[in-house]
Formats: C-alpha cells, structure tokens, sequence
C-alpha cells in the first residue's frame, strides 16, 4: 500500500502524477526529452539505460516499465534487454553503449564516482559530448524517479502483459502528460 | 574541470543548463515548484531540504547554493541552517521539519529504505499527505540534480560571496529559466 493516498488501480509513478499533477508537468517532459525526443542516442538505447539504473537501484515499478518500452524499440527482443540489464558488458550490444551503461552505473552510485577515465571510454568508443551529457543526465534522473516510485511506495504491477500493453503507447507517443492527469509511464 | 566543454566561468548546474538548454527547461520548472511555488511547507524549510539532501550526497555546489538560499528565506540565520544540514535531531527546529528531513535521508539512500514508521512519524508530527509526497519528490529530485552537477564535474566556486548573491536574486525570483540561457541556480 502506498505510503499517502492514490487513487486505486493505477500503477506506479502514474498514481503519484494523479496526486500532484502540477509535478507531472515537468517531470514527464524531462522523461520525453531524455528518452523520446529527437537524439543521436536511439530511444531503445536511452530505454535501455533508464531501465539498467533502475535495476541497479532495485526499482521493480521503473526497471519493469522501462525494459518493456526499450523491448518496443528493439525489435521485441526482450532476451537481448533482459542480457544488457544483468550485465551490460558480457550483452551483444556496441561498444560505445557499454561505455555509456558503465558510466551511466557510475552515476548512480554517486556523482562523485565518475572519474575521468569512465569519461575517456565513452569518448574513445565514439561518444559526444552531447551523449555523455545526456547519460548523465538520464542515470540522474533515474535515481529521482526511482526514489520517487519506491519512497511513496506505489503500487507495482506484477503482470507483465500490463507493462507490455503501456510501453506500445509510450514508445509510440512519448512522455507528454495526457489530459484529465492521465500521463504516460514513466 | 568539466567532463565535457562547457562555457567559462559559469558556476554549477548553470553551465550544464547553458549546453543543454532544453532540459534546463523542465529542471528549472521542476526545482521552481518544489522549492519556490505555493506550499504548506515554507520556501525556508524546503531549501533546508535540499541543503540536507545535497550535504548527504557530498555535493558541494548544491549544497552550498541551498543552504544561502535557505538562509536568505530564514532571516540570514546562516548558523541555524548550518545547524540543520550537520545534525537535523540535534537543530532547534520543529518537530514536523525534523520528521521530514529523516524522511529524506531515507530517500536519498535508496526509495525502498523508507519504511511505514518513518512515515508515521511524520505524519504523527502533523505533515499531511502533500507534506509528505514533496518531501520525498524534494529529496528525490536532489539526489538527480547533485549527480547530474559532480557526474560531469561542473565548476564548483569556492567564494561564499557568490553563493551570496546568486540566493538572493533565487530566494526572489525562483528559478525560471532566464532569458539567452541564463537560468537561476538549482
């Protein structure tokens, strides 16, 4: 049961976004931004480091969520999403992604865990600065999100064709809180 | 010095605004209504908040920009914020705010380490639902910000003055983003 009063039946983050929609606003358009919008990382890639920081963080609600809607990008490959978010290095996958994962799972232990040499990887694999910046900014906002979820203690769906059925919708719409404080999954 | 090139001379979260102009959109809006917009909670408790959850995360440009501002909110008492930040139980502040700043550092460690009683006793102390979901949605959201300022090593000045001067203009005005870039300090 959730820590404040939600309405019932509606699932994680989005129970929360019912309760305060004024912080719907900007929180789904800093999840649309980061993972939706237009980016020289794909959306499935962005997926995928989203769901690997919830993982690490042991966010059910968030890693769920986001591993179905990285899936909806790649191709319904969920074996594949499943194998980066258990170990991104041993996971078929580029190398300039795994720089990032491992950069992006330093981020969320601390800010203060990202040392040069984390960002120099990245750098020799081919990232930009803009991508570094934005994995950063994606682990970060995870670290929210995921606190946000578990702290108020929202409710956690365990079936997954419920989760499977919300990504298609949020891998085709994006993020954009939708009317009457109905929004997106994030 | 930055992990990626960003403009001279520009402190903290500031300069990662000035590469990334859209986000600094939703955080700036997001920061704006946690810590600035109308609430029960006052604007001085709230950057205490931060300030606390900043000192947790070991982020030296965050916390040292909130406890100004927290100060300008609280008659310049720089002592009693410096008070907070070191030792909530042990600062002559209110039973409510030392309720929620324990509520905090449970979710700056980790979403699942907020447990039923934490939030009874907040509750116990008075804080409503709103109170409570601000709370962990403020020290979520610092656990984003501080990771996202050290994980790409923004400039961090070490002259108080600056701090000074910068929470007086944000204590005013909030923390829209300004015009051509420029946005108040998150």
């Amino acid at each position: 049961m959730a820590h404040i009063t939600v309405p019932p039946g509606v699932p994680g983050i989005r129970s929360l976004f019912a309760v305060r929609p004024e912080a719907a606003v900007p929180l789904s358009a800093l999840a649309d931004l980061l993972l939706h919008g237009p980016n020289s990382l794909s959306p499935g890639d962005r997926e995928l480091i989203a769901a690997y920081v919830s993982a690490l963080n042991d966010c059910t609600f968030c890693q769920t969520s986001h591993a179905a809607i990285a899936a909806c990008h790649l191709d319904d490959d969920e074996t594949l999403v499943a194998s980066v978010v258990r170990d991104p290095e041993a996971a078929p996958i580029a190398g300039k992604l795994k720089a990032l994962l491992a950069l992006a799972a330093c981020v969320q232990q601390s800010g203060r865990a990202v040392r040069d040499d984390h960002v120099a990887r990245a750098r020799a694999e081919g990232a930009t600065d803009l991508e570094i910046h934005d994995t950063v900014l994606i682990a970060a906002a995870f670290c929210m999100f995921n606190r946000y979820v578990d702290g108020l203690a929202a409710w956690t769906p365990t079936d997954a064709a419920g989760y499977r059925e919300r990504a298609r919708l949020v891998a085709a719409h994006g993020y954009s809180p939708g009317p009457a404080g109905g929004t997106a999954s994030t």
